[in-house]
């Protein structure tokens, strides 16, 4: 049974496994403690950080082992903004960066910091010359960027981030770069001169509950009370030492293979990329193709429900993820997708783990069409092979006797992609020229029905506020 | 080789063991995912989270599961001050608290909060009155008391608090509150109509990374960004479930013993209360002898190093802890001994794991003896059987002879328990009535002087500052 959602937790690698039993023997003390299992606890610890270190790229002083990739990221973005407020108090991001990330800005904006969110093209990647300039154009009142932090790679859709380079040019700045590691992390160490990084254990086969956080010597930084004598201070609470024996013994696992396998499932990627347009009509493959993470591909299906066609690939074995609204709890899309301005509907993220067969490759694209043919046939959604009717609508008619013109849709009330495929309905109503007009309440529609404009050739007029939701308005082009 | 250092970590239990490698088959998911594993996930920890609702005393609504013991004392505390903050910005603690509890109140303070530390008799035991009254006490400028803190048992000395007693004033009074059972809960739950709770699973041999905190339906509780979606936002970061199924099973097992077992312990040290102040002259046994943890016994020795006995100790075999000075990286001694005045120098505690061998405890009451006597003789320590010396001393002189009649000595510098053995080298050099001022600067030189003094008979004078360190002043009474 194909389990491809890597880029959300993998199972636990058999090296981790084996550290975790193993270090269950010497590794439950307190380390602190003077005593022979304390100090044996001690020396698991010390050389657990080293190893995890050097595969981090940094050296055992600089590495902070928190309690999860999240509590790296809070920790680091709250020390490092307490260590700089001198500096000032605005705070760059990208608008793609982790929900951690974007929360532990909202954090900061709630006590008087400024945030930028930097945004990022249809490939999902940030300009470097957008960021350097959000990093230099802290607002008066902030005084300065305290930070700034950028991802490796984007966990949605697999987009590389140029982080080299913005932190070549925070550093040109004098502002601390902080970087979201955990989705590139077990494919190899970061490149580039930055100052903070976070990552997570279970992403490579560690054991949940395990997070790094680098803090470069020379970074200032500031532990946010209460702090415990823990980690210099920088993460409290009991170490789970077998954890980090585990995360560290893995990482390395992963990395021996990582050259060869990166290069095997970047081309089981390529061919997803390619196939699925071609096998299944009307859907958008998303993000860089070509700056990406190996083992990622995304993409969506126009009229389709995600959360129908997750269970639908789930019916079929394969675990695959979605960032359409009816899969999260918000009923809001993936801040990822909209920030990109791509189509959300049916949205599936495929992420292969180390070993993926070639062979269940192919039987998802097997299963692929006919899953999302099953989940469109029964939303009613219009024959995705044709265009609105050009023979027997209303636009065959006489201009003049066309009544009315134009056409309003509710769909008040109702979720994604219903509205899209309302839309797609009544668009063959009016002529060429006429306008459609959606009423919709769901947050998808502000996403969906541009995306739907751009892959129909529609003319996407935009958004009003309505009585109750918004007024989507699309003038029919063909 | 005996371990007992209980209260500080355990060794995984045989059936955490079991459950965490059990748990890893069908826990590595993200439960909060739609596919098959992700559904799997989600029901090894809901069935585990009813497990240690029930262990616990609580709804599983009502529990977080939180990566430390620590992590939910301080989640615990912040989200029941700020949930609270416009009934008031008072904290009410005692004395003798943990550290993390005692971390979190600092940190309140440094926001503008009040704090109220409740003081503890010489057993270590707060007065429920005098709790109350600092409940109902909250200086005027913070309005009211949000939240007070009384752990269910104190982790140096053993003495149980009158937890159930605290909760039913708070109640009156309309002040949740929280109570740290991490010593107690493997023993049983605690009673009473407390608010909150927090504990640590490795405590029990449970895995490291695992912490309870709950919190009771009704009690105004406001998570402090940044939060995510986990643990209804009170837990921010991936879950470790296999750890909570692991904390959760262990717990059960630890319990199903719990009551035999504490009998037996109890019994052991009883025995060690008795016994070791026979065996080891000028040895004071701390904490309340009958309403404390069956399984810990705290004494400090006179004119000892606490680190030395700790290693001489270790040497023959048995893993002990020390809240003297010189075991803390701040070379203060334990909060804990000092909130009771206690002596702290040559300060071992004796915490019995579940299932340890009467011949064990035997054989420390053998081996502690010798232990102490050669860290005293290193230290070139008065004979502890003697007292002030009547035969040839300086006293035996007329009186008018006498010059000096008082003495200073100067232990600037010079680390605990050499102030209090130059002070009793010292004293016998005076006559009855004449004063030994010691100039000292170690910290524990202010309680261990004092207590010297009630062990001896002398009388302490006080402490006045001097050009370096202070002035302890002691007149000679016999």
């Amino acid at each position: 049974m194909p389990y491809f959602d890597a880029a959300s937790s993998l199972p636990l690698h058999p090296v981790a496994r084996q550290a975790l039993a193993a270090a269950w023997e010497d590794g439950w003390a307190d380390p602190a403690r003077l005593h022979r299992e304390g100090r044996r606890a001690r020396m698991l610890l010390d050389a657990a950080r080293e190893s995890a270190a050097e595969l981090a790229g940094c050296r055992p002083d600089e590495l902070v082992l928190t309690s999860s990739g999240t509590r790296a990221l809070h920790t680091g973005i709250a020390g490092a903004l307490a260590g700089r407020r001198r500096a000032g108090r605005h705070l760059v991001v990208s608008s793609v960066e982790h929900s951690a990330v974007l929360a532990a800005a909202e954090a900061h904006e709630k006590t008087g910091g400024t945030v930028a969110s930097v945004p990022v093209g249809r490939n999902g990647r940030v300009d470097v010359a957008a960021f350097a300039a959000a990093v230099r154009g802290a607002p008066a009142d902030s005084r300065g960027t305290a930070l700034a932090c950028l991802q490796s790679a984007n966990h949605e859709v697999g987009t590389e981030q140029p982080v080299a380079e913005a932190a070549q040019e925070c550093r040109a700045a004098g502002v601390p770069l902080l970087v979201d590691a955990a989705q590139s992390l077990p494919w190899g160490p970061v490149a580039g001169d930055w100052s903070l990084l976070a990552a997570s254990a279970h992403k490579w086969g560690g054991p949940a509950g395990v997070g790094l956080l680098v803090v470069r010597k020379g970074v200032r930084f500031a532990p946010v009370p209460p702090v415990d004598e823990r980690e210099s201070g920088r993460a409290a609470g009991f170490p789970d030492i077998p954890g980090v024996v585990a995360a560290a013994a893995s990482l390395r696992a992963v990395r021996q293979e990582a050259a060869a396998e990166a290069e095997r499932l970047r081309c089981l990627v390529d061919r997803l990329r390619t196939r699925i347009p071609e096998l299944v009509p009307d859907t958008e493959v998303v993000g860089d193709p070509v700056r990406r993470l190996p083992h990622l591909v995304t993409f969506s299906c126009l009229y389709a429900d995600g959360e129908a066609l997750l269970h639908a690939l789930d019916r079929e074995g394969f675990a695959v993820s979605s960032g359409s609204s009816c899969t999260a709890a918000t009923l809001v899309p993936s801040h990822v997708l909209r920030a990109m301005g791509v189509l959300s509907e049916g949205n599936i993220r495929v992420s292969l783990p180390p070993g993926t067969a070639e062979a269940d490759v192919d039987r998802l694209l097997t299963v692929l069409p006919e899953a999302v043919a099953s989940v469109r046939a029964q939303l009613s959604a219009p024959d995705t092979a044709t265009r609105p009717p050009t023979g027997d609508g209303p636009d065959d008619a006489p201009e003049a006797a066309r009544e009315p013109r134009d056409l309003t849709v509710d769909s008040l009330g109702r979720r994604c992609p219903i509205p899209v495929i309302e839309l797609a309905k009544a668009i063959g109503q009016v002529p060429v020229g006429g306008v459609v007009t959606v009423l919709a309440d769901d947050e998808a529609a502000r996403l969906d029905i541009p995306a739907w404009c751009g892959m129909r050739g529609q003319e996407y007029l935009g958004e009003e506020a309505a009585p109750a939701g918004s007024a989507y308005r699309v003038r029919r082009r063909a």
